[in-house]
């Protein structure tokens, strides 16, 4: 009884209804929040204004978004999503991540490697063609085929016949399906990038923090036959940039949110999956934290997986903090609790012959046998090594390309191949000295997690070895009886895939030919490839499937709820386009401290002095120098009520008349629960203010070109 | 059949014997290696020798080694020995760490908090006495207090009538049974320290590497009576310090070894214990290295726990890198299988009726069920927290005092409580928000491993919770139904225990009236008292207690084999004082590199250059100041082929002579696995040079007083 009573009192402490909360909602274009919009600020959402918005909108895709600035393809995104470009433009006399980065000319920007973007044209309803391709009787492997080969025909056919990039989306664990349509850019120049000290000022330790002062922007052109790109649509620059209380629209592509997971689903990540994700990435910020402090070399090649690690860290952490909150899992328990009692009593579900809620917690039972295994081979993370990674695509791509198109792995269809070829012949550097240090640690964890055929034998006596054949059989040469460390050094010095020649050899091989071939890593990719598609077999059948199945009934069952209750919704963040609105509006800290909405340029300075100046309290010197120039009142950063979570980095702020007035770059700290929970009180999107931009742009780093390129 | 032919073929690769091999041996004083050195090196180890030697070592309390250097109790020991003490006696103005410390008169030495010496004085047998408390009738449970009773009465009476400390050690995992006599000094003070950017010259990326340029060396002072101590013994300076190929013995306490587990002992560490330890260190690793980059004042406070997290992780690291090479463990396992087969075929043990090595597996079975609910609550890793530790340590003082002393718990019988107090009294200032930090992290860690009554029912459904009221009754309150950093917080804030007087008050009670405090972290440690003593008793009983008598029954054997093959031997290390000889001699490399046995002041210059005087390689300015003066050609550190292992850290290195020719800091990364097994080829120990301790202290820091007092 005292445990119910504990949910009960939090949950009325923390003030939450169980239906949508406030400013929550990652909307899709397609079915914007029109309704709320209008009443509670009175201001219209036409389907003009959408497409505005939504043709100016970019995904980035190394995981971020952007926005086209100007009409001669000039795209705004972070310096943190710029990041993985300046580390593969910088060379040890040329760092770009120090330095920053500006092209005073057209000529001077700087062609990015292996960066793709994305602009979403069109949006289309399929669920009904999907859906018409399972038949009842199929068995669930039978229907996950014959959805994706569905899947994959459509968006061959669509692709053929637009000439742009068709992807299948599905939204609500599958309830519905919807055709993309995007223009692709592949021609993506570098033209500003400030210094990372300023970009990231603050660092780890302000990261997700607020009150924050950084300059996270950088500045790219898209070309197109060797020119810049004319975008249909742009967003034209604010005078003022954003107000208090203003009403603002975020468009960008959260990456993932779990939102409508069950409690069971929500119990797995809290037990399972988060601490296991967590060590894993703790591991590998510690490995590379200490290859970067052993020279500057080193901390260039690692600073971009390092950045990425800590940032990813930082977030799961609070995710799993807010998992571990049982105020939190209280509202999730009757929310869920709610759900299912109406679904029962409204027969929206036969839950005594089907409960969907079980099958999920039975498929999280068969994941949770497996999730290891998976992880290790399939997602290949026993061989953290860019060398493997391009290995394993290249056995894979041999493989899968002989085979029709419906029956290939997703990744591998038709119109894929294009991005699985860009990325296997990429020529982003490859560190030999980082790739050994990681793939000797991750053999090293591999063995910690499943042990290796080798290792278990040493406790045998001569009379059980009878069992050893079997056993050896089994084994898949991964350590191949060496130590970690020496296994990684064999398969590193045994390799020629960092040659691009040799992968694009290897690529127009049979597979019977590169089963001939004596490169290491193709030989562990080729190895380990029937146990690793094994799994994901059983993954696709026994827990994806079923769960995308079940997920499909609530969803479903949630759909003619919320049409009984009238009331709009949004799915789960897919790192597809999405729309937020919300106000810009400070708020009160734990201890009730008054957190005011605007931060200054001066205040950066005052920041910086605050920590004696030190890393990565660094300013850099364009901003000591133009102390005086610069006009110290200007706002440069600023929250807003807007919800949002990863992959919205990059995204425009908007005001009503679809002007530029601030950039998102992160959120405060309460608001990273969002990956499960939208918390409205304290919850804060972070931004990089439009004035401040343009302030920076033109009394700091005087880019005189590109402040005239964005007007006003 | 293959893998018996890699344990093989590598074992033959490797060259080792399954004898003891080389200059192996952490020797006891009282059975020292007088045969081996005699025949190597035509030394006599005579007792006048080892007398001297042993009376000039020392135990730091906080887990390193030093020596006696002049008639006037002056002690040399590493840096990074003295790093805590370093840390406990600056403040935010005064940084002894960063600008190192320098007494120019005695009024000017430092006194150290919480700082404890041992000089061990003398050694006599007691294994008779105590397995004669022991009778066969007894159950583990009755023989493990019998044991205890017998060793606290022993010490207990031998420090009555000696005046100096008296503690039972055990060898051989209790084969043997020794009365060590200490010399005991509390009032030790601070004389001179380097900086730590050249006393950890290189930091973390070098640590445990060599070539290495580190003056990793610290002067205390011993008094009594405010006076400065004169011990009987000293060692003289070396007029010019290690050569090439000399003898050299390090005295030391080398602080703990696992080269006699049996096989299936080791696949227990390497599958379960280390994995688990290096999850916990890299977690705290990144808590503290994120805190540490907020501010100075965090680096400050954060720095002596990170430091000793950072090596212990890479320690651990290097360890299971060892356990996981199949070559080392081939050697392990093909020495155990002898020992195993001659001990059966010898009749040694009736291996038919009572097989120790399967005690062992099925005690570890045990052990596997509970270490992680052990250290959780039983070592307080839970709860991460100084202000944890002093509640705990208050509430078992006040338990464990009311009862008689042969039934009480090891560290809280008569002779141990001193120590105990001194602890509980610590003046070391706490870092409120760090504590926060740790404890609200440890908390969540403690969730993720063992869950928490109130997180697992948030799923029951209201028919299955007439089992609540069960399960409630067994919760701990650890949680109290809040988020770890809630709890964290509330635990933090309702606790007086950071002050002094409060401690005292809080000891003199009786637990009747500690139960009634409302001091939260007291009712913690109260809470959970019941249930983590019932654990420590399965341990005690169920593991440790089966374990310490299997492994008793085979060192007999062990004995009475060696005894008939005629080989001297030593025991496992233990933090007790140990004698290694061994000669400085450079080695070869992995790739053939010649890697010379000594290094020079002019290196150490170098090494800096080529890393662009960036921290970790930022020389002080004392060093870079004085180029000019100092002569570059002294030898800085050089390595030998002694065994040592971590606690060894601070031994002297002294020659046929007995006089100080180097200072003992650190292992090359090959000596790792010395923790299992002596590898001779690569495995090297590396020290401070005397001459290069003389010269930095001459013509770096002009601490005249010193050098005359170290003479010569």
């Amino acid at each position: 009884m005292r445990k119910l009573f504990i949910v009960t009192a939090l949950l009325t402490l923390f003030g939450l209804s169980s239906s949508v909360r406030a400013e929550e909602g990652m909307w899709l274009f397609s079915s914007p929040p029109a309704q709320e919009v209008k009443t509670k600020y009175g201001f219209e959402l036409t389907p003009k204004f959408l497409e505005h918005l939504q043709k100016s909108s970019i995904r980035f895709s190394n995981g971020g978004s952007a926005s086209f600035v100007s009409s001669n393809g000039l795209i705004m995104t972070n310096h943190h999503i710029a990041e993985s470009s300046l580390n593969k433009l910088s060379t040890p006399e040329k760092n770009l991540l120090e330095n920053g980065f500006y092209a005073a000319t057209l000529e001077e920007e700087l062609k990015c490697p292996e960066l793709e973007l994305r602009v979403l044209l069109k949006i289309a309803d399929a669920t009904q063609q999907i859906n018409s391709a399972v038949k009842p009787e199929m068995t669930s492997t039978e229907a996950e085929e014959a959805r994706r080969a569905a899947m994959n025909k459509i968006e061959q056919e669509m692709s053929k016949s637009t000439g742009n990039k068709c992807e299948i989306v599905s939204f609500y664990h599958g309830a519905l399906y919807h055709l993309y349509q995007y223009k692709i850019l592949t021609d993506v120049r570098l033209v500003f990038a400030p210094e990372s000290s300023v970009g990231f000022f603050g660092g780890e330790p302000d990261n997700f923090e607020y009150p924050r002062y950084n300059l996270d922007v950088s500045f790219f052109r898209a070309y197109e036959n060797d020119k810049p790109y004319k975008p249909e649509h742009f967003l034209a620059w604010s005078a003022n940039g954003a107000q208090e209380d203003e009403l603002v629209f975020v468009s960008g592509h959260p990456g993932r949110t779990d939102r409508f997971n069950t409690i069971d689903h929500l119990m797995f990540q809290r037990d399972v999956y988060y601490p296991y994700l967590l060590n894993k990435l703790r591991r590998r910020e510690v490995l590379l934290q200490i290859y970067s402090e052993r020279s500057a070399e080193g901390a260039l090649a690692a600073a971009s997986d390092l950045f990425r690690i800590r940032n990813s860290r930082k977030n799961r952490t609070g995710i799993l903090q807010g998992l571990q909150n049982p105020a939190l899992m209280g509202v999730k328990y009757n929310e869920n609790g709610t759900l299912y009692t109406e679904v029962g009593e409204k027969k929206l579900i036969d839950l005594e012959k089907n409960d969907p809620w079980n099958t999920i917690s039975s498929a999280l039972g068969t994941w949770n046998d497996i999730y290891i295994a998976y992880d290790m081979l399939e997602n290949g993370e026993a061989f953290d090594s860019v060398l493997f990674k391009i290995a394993r695509n290249i056995v894979r791509y041999v493989d899968e390309k002989a085979k029709p198109n419906e029956q290939r792995l997703r990744e591998y269809r038709e119109s894929a191949l294009d991005t699985m070829e860009l990325s296997i012949l990429s020529t982003a550097p490859i560190y030999l000295e980082l790739e050994y240090l990681k793939l000797a640690d991750s053999l090293s964890m591999y063995v910690e997690m499943l042990g290796d055929a080798e290792y278990g034998s040493l406790s045998e006596t001569p009379e059980n070895s009878q069992n050893s054949e079997e056993e050896n059989s089994e084994g898949l040469g991964i350590l191949n009886g060496l130590a970690p460390k020496i296994r990684a050094a064999q398969l590193i010095q045994g390799t020629k895939v960092f040659n691009i020649n040799e992968r694009k050899k290897l690529l127009a091989m049979t597979l019977e030919e590169l089963r001939k071939s004596t490169d290491t890593m193709i030989q562990l990719a080729l190895a380990i490839d029937p146990t690793s598609r094994n799994i994901r077999a059983m993954y696709d059948s026994n827990v994806a499937e079923p769960m995308e199945q079940a997920y499909t009934e609530i969803a479903k069952a949630r759909f003619a709820l919320n049409a009984l209750n009238k009331v709009n919704t949004y799915p789960d963040a897919t790192f597809t386009l999405r729309l937020s609105y919300g106000k810009i509006a400070g708020y009160k800290d734990d201890d009730g401290t008054e957190i005011p909405a605007f931060t200054t340029i001066r205040g950066a300075f005052e920041h910086a002095k605050e920590h004696n100046y030190v890393y990565p309290y660094n300013l850099p010197k364009t901003w000591t120098s133009n102390i005086k120039k610069v006009d110290l009142k200007t706002p440069l950063n600023f929250v807003s009520t807007n919800d949002i979570i990863g992959g919205n980095s990059g995204s425009p702020v908007v005001n009503t008349k679809g002007e530029v007035v601030g950039l998102i770059f992160d959120g405060n700290i309460q608001s990273l629960v969002s990956n499960f929970i939208f918390e409205e009180v304290q919850s804060r999107a972070v931004s990089v203010h439009s004035s401040g931009i343009r302030e920076a742009l033109t009394n700091i780093y005087n880019t005189q070109r590109i402040v005239e390129e964005l007007g006003k």
